[in-house]
């Protein structure tokens, strides 16, 4: 079945909203987090931890999963959850973010993209037909349109082009999905630019998609209030009954003002790369685990913490094993992390429901960004 | 409580034997596959996945742990078993053979070993007392004596002298040895030489350890007939009411003429080590998931296994894994291995209370060297 959004409560100062989100595997609660696990795996982790951290949808990438193993070995095991043994809701992107980031050079023209491999330099063609052709074989249960994914220095005039482009892009995917368990998803692009981002929305709810997603927001320090401003120029013209989506952002802070901004899905994968590097995120800011301070830290590294690593390890012990490379090490940070997310959304429906998202956010803000740290 | 064995059932045609070991976390059975946590942890792996594959004592390697994070913070953290979570027995290594491989150079005197970090080239010393000081401080079930590791090329000159500074590290270990709660081993050395191996084994027996290993075996395949001899060389001079190990030993057809000739308990790496390369054990020989006629192979590694790995992915899921880097890979094949050579020491066991361990070896090399593999 196409998956199937229920409003259940907005907030009353904000766009923020609380709803349930039906898919194939399982009715899930929304706001929500979704940790990615781009090669058919989240890094580090079996299926059943990403469960155990309340996990419901995860995502897979298309770009990755067509290079290696290829759409047609995972369509012979059987599709991607039984090829991974993931018994919940998968999502997958289109392939442009990774075929516009990681594969150079690129030939960007009215039919696709033509590019490079990032692994062998195979020249490529990636078109809407074929990320919907590649996602329907994978059997995802949310596919994600084609789109331009430009660079955040773009100009109007070239976004203007870009984001005219992705809607016919869009149209085509679309016309060719064929899928009935698969939904399908628009995504809005312009940029920094509100009468762009207008325009994409308008003109991608006009083709009906089961989902949008907002695309294009740059994530990093620098440029928050950009991305902030994207959600707000393109929520207004999204539809109410159906879920929208921020690709690719996983800050908490972005978290929380995307969820304000009336945001219902994110993915990110940050809480699995920063554990690789040693860092937990905690109500307190983020920890880089390796700092001598640790060393004979024997607590974990949130009291209040109710994931396996939490439960079972201490500072001291999690420390040691990112220090002297043992895997486990970013297993239980990505462990803790995930699960910080994934809290993190359980707090703010709560929040949202009690109409009190804004308090939140200010006691979030207090105690993330307290300076003695 | 100092550990306890108890022998059962001898083998009617060979040394074989089956028994228990009493520990300070329960009894278990002999002969018994010991998976290694070098760092305090065993490979890719949660605790919880190692007692999964069968496993009871666990190594961990003192010298790696004196480097990093230093026993003193394994001690503060209240012993190794609280530091890394692990609730059943360990055993530490006394550090010697990892101080005669991995550091160099090396100056061996009568007080010990002086040889410089592998880590960050500061030079230490390694001296019996220093050895059983520290693993009285990481609070393993069992430690080792610390004993001289010569290379396989030493000649009997060499290793006479050597064989005796050993028994005389072994007396000072034991005068320093306090914990009434840890047990020590002995340690027989002497090569490939019956009159040494003899000579190692009476002197260390004489003073008297709660068990006794053999050490300095060559464990490589053009030196079986060595590793079968210095095994045949010293076992009559080893007690039977004490349990006997292998150090380092874990080739399922070493495990196999070990048991036949008298070991109870066998370490090694290897189940960690090839996973990482992408190997697995089978009964049919070692396997190279990375080999393309698994592709797509949507079998499990071995149908008849019960290990976790082998439930839940198929071949074509874990060479993915392996050919994308992805560590959930190199976990199964940790889980797959150690369960294998576990459940060939259970059944071992089985072979040795029916009086059949002879047959068993035949089917064994039969289905594991079979040529159309």
């Amino acid at each position: 079945m196409k998956i199937k959004y229920n409003l259940i409560h907005e907030d009353k100062k904000t766009q923020a909203r609380y709803g349930t989100l039906k898919t194939n595997y399982g009715e899930y609660e929304t706001p929500m987090f979704m940790p990615v696990g781009t090669q058919a795996t989240v890094k580090t982790l079996s299926p059943e931890e990403v469960k155990a951290t309340g996990a419901g949808v995860i995502l897979a990438n298309t770009y990755h999963l067509w290079l290696r193993p290829g759409e047609d070995i995972v369509a012979k095991a059987g599709g991607l959850h039984k090829f991974m043994n993931y018994d919940g809701p998968i999502l997958t992107d289109s392939g442009g973010f990774q075929v516009f980031s990681l594969a150079k050079p690129k030939d960007i023209s009215e039919e696709g993209v033509m590019f490079k491999s990032h692994i062998d330099g195979t020249k490529l063609m990636l078109t809407p037909e074929k990320s919907i052709a590649i996602q329907n074989k994978l059997d995802s249960d949310i596919a994600m349109s084609f789109d331009e994914c430009p660079p955040a220095s773009a100009s109007h005039e070239y976004l203007k082009n870009s984001v005219e482009r992705t809607v016919r892009w869009a149209k085509r995917g679309l016309d060719v999905h064929q899928n009935p368990k698969q939904s399908l998803f628009g995504i809005v692009q312009g940029g920094p630019y509100a009468d762009l981002r207008k325009y994409s929305a308008i003109e991608t709810v006009k083709l009906d998609f089961d989902g949008y997603s907002i695309g294009g927001v740059a994530n990093d320090d620098e440029a928050k209030e950009d991305m902030y401003n994207a959600i707000e120029y393109s929520i207004p013209y999204l539809p109410k009954d159906k879920p929208r989506y921020l690709m690719g952002v996983g800050e908490p802070i972005d978290i929380i003002e995307g969820v304000i901004r009336g945001i219902d899905m994110f993915d990110c994968v940050i809480p699995t790369r920063i554990a690789r590097h040693g860092n937990a995120f905690t109500r307190h800011g983020r920890m880089n685990i390796k700092n001598a301070k640790y060393k004979e830290d024997f607590t974990p590294i949130e009291e209040d913490c109710d994931c396996y690593a939490c439960k079972h390890y201490t500072k001291a012990y999690i420390r040691h094993l990112i220090n002297v490379d043992e895997t486990f090490g970013a297993r239980l940070l990505s462990i803790h992390n995930i699960r910080f997310l994934i809290r993190l959304t359980e707090q703010l429906r709560i929040a949202i429901k009690e109409d009190r998202i804004l308090e939140y956010r200010e006691e979030f803000i207090r105690s993330y960004y307290e300076k003695d740290q």
